[in-house]
């Protein structure tokens, strides 16, 4: 009657546990987890849809797997998905991930990460007891030769990969990488897993097109409404192939039947509104700003050997730091009152610790913001 | 790049595709979905908490793991959850049930069930790869001897159970019973895993306490609000002794982050809300009644050999027929435009299928409901 060994081998998300601290904590301010902005949320056109929900009983029974019908068909139009692949309503890109790990990979598979990596996705591939590879990342995207030794010398099951606004770094593939990883996963039979819950809030630059697009039969793609609908709802879709579909449903359904109902109709009836494009773009020009004026504070930071690449959207900034241990620094931060996430939070066990920090600009009034630097700015003085 | 293989061994739910064939076609009539009448929602209730949700945007933020923290303190007072035990609010009672098997069932580890038992369960547990004993259930709960020596001569980790209205069969377990398996858990240090979604549905005899009670540091209880609220909203209570907490909330943690929080909230609003007890005494009014019309109207069933067992609550009757297989009776009753749920789905491979079928009495309308049963009658006397 023990819990299984492999689970306390798993580590707990700092960010997740900051997250709680800085609310048990008013005062902290929290640069460390990726929260949108409350204010980003769409609320009134949320007030608008939420009294037709209770007109409609029929949202409150149980339904299909899959997800809520309308929601899937106004999705498969929305984003174009082709004839030849299904859609699961997911509770967040997260149970996506978990869904396509539970239905590929069996203890000691071997699963392709980049390095650093969102860390929801590392404890998923660590329950499912696979073998974590790591490719490094450029400033355009992965490293090919890395990426196609892995391919070629291991049984590769998987490749996860963040090609838009990675997260913790914020970089975006570029087009000649999208294509050739793509070509790669076709040529190794190596399933894509892409995890795109940043991708629409790009605020400069231009978007390119998913790397799904390239090996549409090779990949599932995780898209995500948590960054500009709102999070707490827990929606998000998955594209797969058909073949997959029934299999993935199958794993869905011992999951949790299906994924609430009120929600689902709540983004279907969101993303028609004649609001939806307005509401989108003010999210990025708020972003923007954010991000703006975020940069151009930390300029000062440079005074203690800190640097950090320019993003064009997503949430994230991440910052190289002189600092050997990142969680000491992190520890200090919140000392001072600020939270931060250290970038050893980012890599699998064995890995050198990056000497990095990753800070969000979207959550905090500039105001705060800018607070919250200054705190970060008397650790980094006394390091 | 291939789906995991024993994923291909795990059956589908008929009951759920039986399910979506309901919602094609109009016509027929549905006596196999474990589905509340769409009526006994609480959709006045429902009408008044929602536009309160959207006057608090903190609500569609992210949130803590184990969920939202004023639905959690209402539960654990409201269920009288003791100070040494925890909850997490997961996406209805399967998700409980998919997060304990992945915390306590590594491939190969037994567990026991009752036979027959809910297909969803057996889902769980042949996706986590375990190897399912069975016990069999006499009329007051599981055969004592059968259940002791399994713990004696095997090394079970888990006995799940439901020990009130139960799926399929309706039946409830004796206080003895409660006691004397509680005492085996411990004696033999077995994790019960009680699944409690219909216990409240009783509208006849006494509600005995749940057997979690009498055995607290050996059990996690799952109790539902889809019975009694609504399905659709995907929201229950999953409570456990503290010490397994941190690995639970690890597990959910890594499938969804958390579950949604305006479900979350709903719930916190209705289960306080004063017309929360007369709705409750509302739905088991109106099921006692569906119950006593359609008991009375099987009584034609007898001569074609056919019995059941009266139940004192829950959703369903379980139809002893004198059918080899009872699969092609389902089959003839689609033809026939009624559907129900053959015995074999509730039985694990190899054992013997039952000779009986599902019948649920609280989705329809009494006249519906004597029309699928008028269908059914057609059949049965064709076999």
């Amino acid at each position: 009657m023990e819990i299984v060994e492999h689970l306390s081998r798993i580590k707990t998300s700092y960010i997740r546990e900051i997250l709680s601290k800085a609310v048990d904590n008013r005062d902290t301010i929290s640069l460390a987890g990726g929260l949108p902005s409350a204010d980003a949320f769409p609320m009134s056109m949320i007030e608008s849809i939420l009294p037709s929900i209770a007109r409609e009983s029929s949202l409150f029974q149980y339904a299909e797997t899959p997800g809520y019908r309308p929601l899937i068909d106004r999705y498969k139009s929305q984003f174009s998905v082709s004839d030849d692949h299904e859609v699961i309503i997911t509770n967040g890109s997260q149970q996506g991930l978990d869904i396509c790990a539970r239905a590929f990979i069996e203890n000691g598979d071997n699963v392709v990460v980049e390095s650093p990596a969102y860390l929801g996705a590392l404890q998923v591939f660590a329950i499912a007891q696979s073998h974590i590879l790591t490719v490094d990342q450029e400033s355009d995207g992965p490293d090919l030769n890395q990426l196609e030794n892995h391919f070629k010398h291991t049984d590769v099951k998987m490749f996860y990969a963040v090609p838009d606004f990675h997260n913790p770094t914020g970089r975006c593939w570029s087009m000649e990488k999208r294509a050739s990883v793509a070509n790669l996963c076709v040529k190794y039979n190596v399933l894509l897993l892409e995890d795109s819950p940043y991708r629409e809030l790009r605020f400069r630059g231009e978007s390119l097109p998913v790397v799904s697009r390239f090996c549409p039969s090779h990949s599932i793609l995780l898209n995500s409404f948590s960054k500009y609908l709102a999070p707490g709802i827990r929606i998000a879709g998955l594209e797969t192939p058909k073949k997959w579909f029934p299999s993935l449903c199958k794993i869905k359904q011992a999951m949790d039947l299906h994924t609430n109902i009120p929600m689902q109709y709540l983004v279907e009836q969101a993303i028609q509104h004649p609001n939806i494009g307005a509401h989108l773009e003010q999210i990025k020009t708020n972003y923007k700003k954010k991000y703006d004026a975020m940069a151009l504070e930390m300029s000062t930071l440079i005074q203690y050997g800190c640097s950090f690449e320019a993003v064009e959207g997503g949430m994230f900034i991440w910052l190289k730091v002189p600092v050997e241990n990142t969680y000491s620094l992190a520890s200090e931060c919140i000392e001072e009152g600020v939270c931060i996430v250290p970038g050893s939070e980012f890599v699998i066990e064995g890995c050198a610790n990056p000497k990095a920090i990753r800070l969000n600009f979207t959550l905090n009034s500039i105001e705060v913001m800018k607070e919250g630097l200054a705190r970060l700015e008397r650790v980094l003085r006394r390091f």
